[in-house]
């Protein structure tokens, strides 16, 4: 070819564009997947599948899966202009110049006992012949299914639809499709119907195209958005390696129907088909458009392109629909459109839709038509709501976790091998505390206070320091405490953290600074945040941690000269001088008590020794709070909290350490002044409340130790 | 509504599917976003603007910026069918069933002064009516920019024409489009031509559109995936919050062109602008399919989904395809229809696809023919490589975390705040070290050796202990590590480490109790990750690490009684051992030099005192990797690593950890059988070697201190 760049081109035109393109006239569509239509899968017949009326609750309170189901999304397509309707009623003359007609036909018991065993085939055949009062005991025996003379016919039909949807696609005719069917399919077990399904549709569908397509479809990614697990699916597939199941569902602890542990994130499929079955369990209800958008994004689609499948075939309930009673979640049709807009990005655009639950008539209608018009081409509708929950991250990254065992694309950030067993394995918090004592010993000469109890000795063994002679001091603080904070980035391809790169930021240690440069007495409580002591598993730290300060205060504190108490609580450990305050009588000694509760639990005092410790807690604590705390949301209605909380403040700083740093001077001010209020009251008072000293005497309290340079703290 | 369930419908057909739906003949379009075409902008004259021929190499080595760029890409459309061509040379006739043709035309002053300086339009006006010597001459003094007298209406042209497409979507008359226009934009600055761009047609569009169309459209995405940063465009917007541009560039930590720190993923807009800036800069060449797919679905969808943009404009270079020059990456077609596929889920789908750079004709080609059919409709061509690299991974991770300040959705997992000053924040490297210290001192009574030398005494100075009395024990392991390995999981949703979810595992000290149990005498070296003393801040730790294993040898261990020494190398540490073993006249007592590489640096052995040392260590040492060394892969050719590096074994073990614990028997064994040796040869050859001894005279090593029982170690 000529060069052409230059100015020569100006001059005289190059060949360029008149000579070196052959003329076109292309004899099949350049792009046959575009001008293709989406297929529509719709028999009116499916809905003679219906319960027998026994009372008279079927009427006012009919069954959730509900003859309308299938009508009504088909009667949301056509509205919206999406599929002729000449006369609705019948099927043949469905479809338009969107939408492809795909007749139902009856599914043979070749093709449904490619999943299921002969004696299910048989149980749903007899169901036809059986008399009404023997289907109304089969409905009341089965699981979650009801039967009537029809459902043989329409359960057959159903799946046979879904059988020629998916075919459909496979062979070109359609470039995606939609089959709006019923009775549904993912809960029905190669062995028994249960919840609503007889066949499951998708799973004979996918066996049928794996046997009849070989060469085409070697791959099926089986996508499972019902708020249900579909427990029949991954049973059906659960050690094939050719088939990837993956569902996002309700689990709720194994409480949420199918219930059981079977749709936990921990199945992964087992022999050759290990690692291909992904669960995605919800622990709550409440999950939206960002919970889906996000999981989509971090797990679903990654996994799905690693998968590389040839066919995608969506279990579309469309139960997490706000609306749905069973399924009590807020996926929006546009949620719906856009999960649909990224399957359409798998196997060359092969995706067909199979409708599964959905009980909200109204809801289903509408995620439908979304789902539709994604599949037809539409653009999906922006989105409004984008923000995953804390709930669905945890569940993501668990998930996450698993499946970096088969997935290279789940390993990124996560440590996927096992925390080896003992010998030369400590959890950190150990380690760290035990630095704290002998930094607190070489620094201030504090030293354990012995702890006999049966219950926490143990555990609390070395959480509660104190300085040396702290009985003879006039002023002692108590500081009861959570652990330090952590500060790391962990490593984002291995999930690891260096500990180079990782800071524990104790700035507590300011605090007791400054009462050993006042001379005050210290006591140190460390709230660990769990026990470490097998024998102490499970022991609630809270309560262990309340125990604990009654028992210093009744067998160190209460005996001691000290005319003055500081207490000083930080995080959640703040409970425990809390509970103190409110069990024992301790107006008279105790000048401040000090919570920086960051964005802890803010504790109220509990009256059970003095009824007017409420209001002598709202005077003389300073309760400190993060920026972010959540009693100051906007939902909590922005009320003050009560008194019995204390003085409670909102500061502007968000973490624990920016709190202790950024107030010290407030709090040391607040405490100092109620010393020394107390203490020229006490001169008046006559020194009446001394006790029985030990063998340190002076009032000054302890001098001697290791005295500290700043610079050797700080 | 009658309700229908039950067996009623079919002895009596219910009015469902007949009359509830009333006739439908939609007057508009249902899906009228459907049915629309996709936009071409594509003018032959844009060929006119090109280098000035002044010397041989310009014919034979063409400018990059080749006017045969746009026609190349029309080309490939027009083969592919996607636009008929009954006379290519003219814009007229183009278009078709699938297409519509969008005219270029001149730009206004009005138009593109909305972002460029008047001078620069006088500047770039009066090129059309300079001398040939004078472009040159412009040419030459420009920023990688040539002229030639048609360069101004070329400009004029590229830039009404982007403008004309952008309108065209915005107004519905495509459903989205394509421009394939040169010269292209981005570089070019407001005031100044730039990297081959003279106005920045992106940017004028853009600013055009917010001017006239300001219902519709209120928030504008750019997504920039040339590989170079647009530097121009993000000076345009920098400051302007509708406008949030993204940019997906080679950065080459400032070298690769435009240069200089402008790129970087801390560049995050100012003012209003804060944070609608997002770089994502990719530290070198390579990058491919695997990478941006990362990117976007890691960081890109989940921040433009929460902006909601009402249009997106992409800046569409394609010199980050394979074959590409100045690029050196690897994205495929599929992966420009995957993105594009993905960027067609916003705004509903109101997307105009703007070609900046991209210098090899046919890559060009290729992978706008691979954006176009996406455009089009059709389904994107399936992914074979979805893996990030590292590099992806952690340059995504930095732009994360960077955005987290200003997006909801990248806050997940990350720790946004700073690490506060001091006082009160200590490394954990250093809390760890000073916990083994006192660990080993309880157990095994071991206290620090002193080193005395200016560099290294102070960052050492915890870091080597040794048992009592070592200097007369007849053997003694010298132990050389890393700091132990640290296993947690960070809360998914803040990122934070839990301490009581975070353990540290230290099998080491399984060594130390086996030498410990045997008599033998034990010095310990900690080599630490980083210098946490600020005046060796920078200083190499491996160089340090080998002074300190000399200083060891030549004042301890070179002067004690031992007549066995066992070396224990763990991690990137065993480089100390090795050096040493280089560097000092040890063969005859050293009995086993053990490296546990992991999957670390294996270090070959330096013969500069010893020429016969390397033979001495592939017999006398065991070195052992990890499964997952590097040294295995494939790509190394599978050979047998040379003796230099020692006796090099394969095994089964991932971890540190596991390794250390899995070879325990096998490493005691080895060592074992060597000191046995040695002993016999030496009860032969008389205890001639005896030297100066310290205060502990027994040759049975140190037995009092503290004994631990297996219980208080493991």
């Amino acid at each position: 070819m000529v060069i052409t760049n230059g100015i020569a081109p100006i001059s005289a035109p190059s060949p360029i564009g008149t000579t070196t393109i052959s003329p076109q006239s292309p004899i099949v569509d350049p792009l046959p997947y575009v001008s293709l239509k989406t297929g529509l899968c719709y028999d009116v017949r499916m809905r003679y599948h219906a319960k027998i009326v026994t009372n008279a609750y079927d009427y006012t309170d009919p069954h959730p899966e509900d003859p309308r189901r299938v009508y009504r999304i088909y009667k949301a397509l056509a509205e919206a202009g999406l599929v002729d309707m000449k006369g609705a009623s019948g099927a043949e003359h469905i479809g338009g110049k969107l939408m492809q007609h795909i007749p139902a036909r009856e599914a043979t018991k070749e093709e449904v006992t490619l999943v299921h065993e002969i004696k299910h085939w048989d149980f749903i055949e007899r169901t036809a012949s059986m008399t009404q009062d023997e289907l109304v005991e089969e409905t009341d025996n089965g699981d979650s299914v009801y039967f009537n003379n029809e459902s043989w016919f329409c359960a057959k039909l159903s799946c046979g639809g879904v059988i020629d949807t998916c075919k459909a696609v496979v062979n070109g005719d359609v470039k995606n499709a939609i089959a709006v069917v019923r009775p549904p399919g993912h809960h029905a077990e190669p062995y028994k119907p249960a919840g609503f399904c007889m066949f499951n549709n998708v799973a004979v569908a996918s066996r049928v195209i794996l046997k009849e397509f070989p060469e085409q479809v070697k791959k099926i990614l089986i996508l499972d958005w019902d708020i249900h697990h579909g427990n029949g699916t991954q049973r059906a597939f659960y050690n094939d390696p050719n088939v990837l199941y993956i569902s996002l569902h309700r689990y709720d602890n194994g409480k949420f129907y199918p219930g059981g542990t079977f749709g936990n994130y921990d199945k992964v499929g087992e022999g050759p088909g290990e690692g291909r079955n992904v669960n995605i369990p919800w622990p709550c209800g409440g999950m939206g458009d960002g919970d889906y958008i996000y999981a989509f994004q971090k797990t679903v689609m990654p996994i799905a392109e690693e998968f590389g499948p040839d066919l995608v075939i969506l279990s579309s309930g469309f139960d997490a629909a706000p609306g749905d009673e069973l399924g009590e979640c807020f996926v929006s049709p546009a949620a719906y459109g856009h999960m649909t807009h990224m399957l359409k990005s798998l196997a060359h655009g092969k995706l067909a839709v199979v409708l599964e639950g959905g009980y909200n008539l109204d809801s289903i209608a509408t995620s439908a038509l979304g789902v539709t018009k994604v599949l037809i081409g539409d653009a999906p509708i922006p989105l409004t709501n984008v923000y995953a929950r804390p709930e669905a991250v945890q569940t993501v990254d668990k998930v996450s976790r698993t499946q970096a065992r088969f997935w290279k694309c789940m390993k990124i950030g996560h440590m996927i091998h096992d925390l080896p067993e003992a010998p030369a394995v400590e959890r950190l918090q150990d380690i760290i505390r035990r630095y704290q004592a002998s930094q607190l010993f070489a620094h201030f000469s504090m030293t354990k206070l012995p702890i006999f109890r049966d219950r926490i000795s143990r555990s609390f063994e070395d959480q509660v320091l104190c300085t040396p002679g702290f009985q003879s001091a006039k002023t002692v603080v108590v500081i009861v405490h959570d652990p330090p904070d952590v500060w790391t980035e962990p490593d984002p391809v291995t999930g690891q953290i260096s500990l180079h790169e990782t800071f524990v930021m104790d700035a507590e240690i300011k605090y007791i600074q400054w009462a050993h440069q006042k001379g005050y007495g210290v006591v140190d409580i460390n709230a660990p945040a769990v026990f470490t002591d097998q024998e102490d598993e499970g022991y609630n730290v809270q309560a262990a941690l309340q125990d604990l300060c009654l028992y210093v205060w009744d067998n160190y504190l209460d005996l001691s000269d000290a005319r003055n108490f500081v207490f000083v609580g930080v995080g959640e450990a703040c409970g425990g001088h809390v509970y103190l305050l409110g069990h024992r009588e301790v107006r008279e000694r105790v000048r401040a008590a000090i919570a920086f509760a960051g964005s802890k639990t803010v504790f109220p005092i509990v009256p059970i020794m003095d009824e007017f410790i409420t209001d002598w807690y709202y005077k003389n604590s300073l309760v400190l709070t993060s920026s972010n705390h959540p009693m100051w949301e906007q939902s909590n209605g922005g009320k003050n909290p009560r008194k019995k909380y204390g003085n409670v403040q909102k500061t502007e700083y968000e973490t624990m350490n920016e709190l202790l740093i950024g107030k010290y001077t407030d709090v040391i001010a607040f405490a100092e002044e109620d010393i020394e209020e107390s203490s020229s009251e006490e001169e008046e008072a006559g020194p009446d409340r001394k006790r029985l000293k030990n063998e340190g005497s002076s009032d000054e309290g302890w001098v001697d130790g290791v005295i500290p340079t700043s610079a050797a703290i700080m």
